[in-house]
């Protein structure tokens, strides 16, 4: 028997990441949108995850939050989208895909905060500081077209959202090779799906709630 | 040929974390220590972490880094160790590395830093607030040998090692759930093997500088 696929969300989220993913697979799976406060902290949902956040996916039995480890597990659960190097060769995969959830995520979401790490703290913190951070993210996508091999991998759909959107919403500054890596990635029929696809859903939200 | 196995660290840093993983595999390595501030920003190091953190490994002429992804990496190369879980299997796996690698190294790391989010910067933040953090981790091991599955995993090496020095170094709470999940990974021979291992270097450290 098929095990059900559902998808914890909402249109306006890092869940955005995780719709992209689901969508290069191109296997069946069950939305359900979460509203920040009410839904998402409610008990039902908690037993998800306790973090009261989304995105995460309930795959059978089998519950997965955190977008970068969805996107890895997705990869590996469904093998025949080629979304994942062989288990031989993942040292770029793993490396960017944890980059971007330990230090490029910090670096982002910090600076809109205000918070500024001491130098001191700058040793201390995985993340350094957030030029530390850009300027090995720019280093690595620099004259790339994929992050890890010579492949489309999830850890493009990882890395190329926080680089896309962070670029977007001004907490990663507009440089060339940002730019360049994301210009590969952003009209893949896949992720342009989920642009229409999240119109749609809050389209639908602010009709419900007027 | 044998792809040659070299880990950078510092016997004081998160670089212990990778060295357990290294004494669970069982394979042959060589450690180069580099020392805070001066060889860490040289820039032969440079080229392996544009960071100028530690750890990093390099395998053949793969580099990894970030802790997380080196223990994820390593798991993969050397399949014979049972390290990793099965491909279809890797839910909890991933979800608790990164979890790890994300949300916990950033509540732990900021804690001492001073910075508490405000409600408003919490919704953003992916790592919320150090209590829902700390709460979901309680959660996540409550009961539990090891996190993934029943049998041991790169993932206890990584998140047991955030909950094992976050208790001795008073960054994480100590609470019952802790207490018990750690007691049932410290005495591992391979992690007391790098205790030692890493005194001797420490010492060897203190006696080059006198
Ligand atoms: N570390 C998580 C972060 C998830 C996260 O912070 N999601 C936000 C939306 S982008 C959220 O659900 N916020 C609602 C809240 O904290 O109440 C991940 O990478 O998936
Ligand atoms: N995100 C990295 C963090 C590495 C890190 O911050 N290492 C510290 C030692 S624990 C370091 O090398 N600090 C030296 C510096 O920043 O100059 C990881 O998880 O490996």
């Amino acid at each position: 028997m098929e095990r059900e696929l559902v998808f914890y969300t909402n249109p306006w989220s890092r869940g955005a990441i995780v719709h992209w993913m689901l969508e290069e697979l191109g296997v069946p799976y069950r939305m359900e949108t979460l509203e920040y406060g009410t839904t998402m902290k409610a008990p039902e949902y908690l037993a998800i995850n306790p973090m009261g956040k989304v995105p995460a996916i309930r795959h059978g039995d089998v519950v997965v939050t955190e977008a970068a480890a969805i996107c890895a597990y997705l990869a590996d659960a469904f093998p025949a989208a080629g979304l994942a190097p062989e288990l031989q060769a993942r040292g770029e995969y793993y490396r960017w895909l944890f980059f971007g959830a330990g230090p490029l995520e910090a670096a982002l979401s910090l600076k809109p905060c205000g918070f500024t790490p001491t130098p001191e703290q700058q040793m201390q913190l995985g993340y350094g500081s957030y030029e530390a951070v850009v300027n090995t993210l720019a280093q690595a996508v620099k004259g790339r077209r994929y992050i890890a091999g010579d492949k489309f991998t999830a850890a493009d759909v990882y890395l190329g959202s926080h680089i896309g959107w962070g670029m977007q919403f001004d907490s990663l500054e507009k440089r060339p090779e940002f730019e360049a890596y994301w210009a590969g990635l952003k009209d893949r029929p896949a992720h342009k799906r989920v642009a229409e696809l999240s119109e749609q859903a809050a389209a639908q939200q602010t009709a419900t709630q007027e």
